[in-house]
């Protein structure tokens, strides 16, 4: 029997962050006319948050440290005060929507990141996703809406990469649905040249990433989010989709990863 | 049939502010050995972090409003750290503890207060609780752990009074379950004499309620808990108990109140 379409779809800070692009991305999620789940990111409200607390955020090669005030923080602001809205308003817009973050329902279980050798302090690793708790909850008519919080089996809450948890989400649901994932961000897919938005290329499978790698035509953040993309394909993940947000309802518009 | 029994345990900021009482609360909880559904309080550390942050309470009549700064606080502390910390706890104890507050699966819907004759800002009342939804979560085995945010039905994020929360959630179950009522709070039941804990009242009913309000026995955040009591016995609850958070494996020891 062919298993039921579910769309596993990821935003990130820059529609959080902008108050008409939230408001009409919730319009299109309303309108998508498909089951869904959403990761969301967290967006500048954090780093804000911490701002007006006189917390300073430490950095080690780029990456942010979480100590302590600022997973308090996280926590708050993502599972909290983003998580609450984008529910509130999509209940408004007709979608049976549920916050959750990793501990509901022990939904995402992970582990503290080994300090050695960089301690990112409070950062949690992903070592399971319970497929099955979704999958009740979908199949009840609940559309979970999920913040990168997790924790850890002692019960310590986590800070998690929100690119990653929607891949291992994409893969834990991938036995019961026909899983497509997508990673909606600011451009209008893989580029070929980072400053021609025209430049979209369409495919991209394992072979063709180590080229693209090779020649310097992928780099930066855009690297982790392809090998998250190949994870999930090589995990049972359908087709993996790199899009702009704006794009949700005109699904051909971006750059498609499959096997 | 009989139905199945539930109980409905809310506990107050006093609970959430000593890390030791919280966790051996949230121990007995994983030892109850009968399905639970959890309304918290918030506690000192939205005050806290107000203050950390420069925003001052405003107070009328001794009641706080709940200006836009204080909503997104108490959003973030209640449904996040708060919450998610309980649910995560709770995991590790065994309990499937899902965190969730009023516009999760739209179980609470509410309505902002009129402002007239007192304006306390984005405060909440409620207007309907979907039982059959938390029913869903409970019969799939989850465990809701409920902050008591609610949201109107434009998706606005309002700041709901626990007590009544919990109350309405009882009487929305009802149909549902055979729901005992818990006021878990830092004295062993209404008292006779406030200063004797000795002096505990076994029983109050609707009669018995006027009574003790007429002679000065009862008075202050007392009379709300027992109006919100009564009418949740009126209103389809079987039995609802006023006790000591830490007697939560001693049910005989508290006030009970019956129709």
């Amino acid at each position: 029997m062919a298993k039921t379409k579910l769309k596993v779809i990821k935003i990130g800070g820059n529609i959080i962050d902008n108050p008409e692009k939230l408001a009409q991305f919730l319009d299109n999620l309303a309108n998508l006319n498909s089951p869904f789940v959403l990761i969301h990111g967290g967006g500048k409200v954090a780093t804000e948050m911490s701002k007006s607390m006189g917390i300073e955020s430490q950095m080690i090669q780029g990456r942010r440290v979480t100590d302590e005030a600022t997973l308090k923080i996280v926590t708050m602001v993502y599972a909290g005060w983003i998580n609450k809205n984008i529910v509130a308003k999509l209940q408004a817009n007709g979608v049976n929507a549920m916050g959750l973050c990793g501990p509901d329902g022990q939904i995402v279980l992970s582990k503290k990141r080994n300090p050695e050798p960089i301690n990112y302090g409070f950062v949690g690793d992903i070592i399971e996703v319970n497929g099955e708790k979704l999958k009740v909850l979908i199949e009840n008519g609940f559309t979970p809406i999920i913040a990168p919080i997790t924790s850890d089996s002692e019960g310590l809450l986590l800070n998690t990469n929100a690119d990653t948890m929607a891949q291992a989400i994409a893969i834990g649901l991938s036995p019961y649905f026909d899983v497509e994932l997508a990673y909606c961000f600011e451009k209008p897919g893989v580029l070929m040249d980072a400053n021609d938005d025209n430049s979209v290329i369409l495919n991209i499978d394992s072979t063709y990433f180590q080229e693209l790698k090779e020649k310097g035509i992928v780099s930066d953040g855009m690297i982790p989010k392809l090998e998250n993309a190949l994870k999930a394909i090589a995990e049972g993940v359908e087709v993996v989709k790199i899009m702009h947000a704006d794009n949700l309802l005109n699904p051909s518009i971006g750059t498609e990863i499959r096997k």
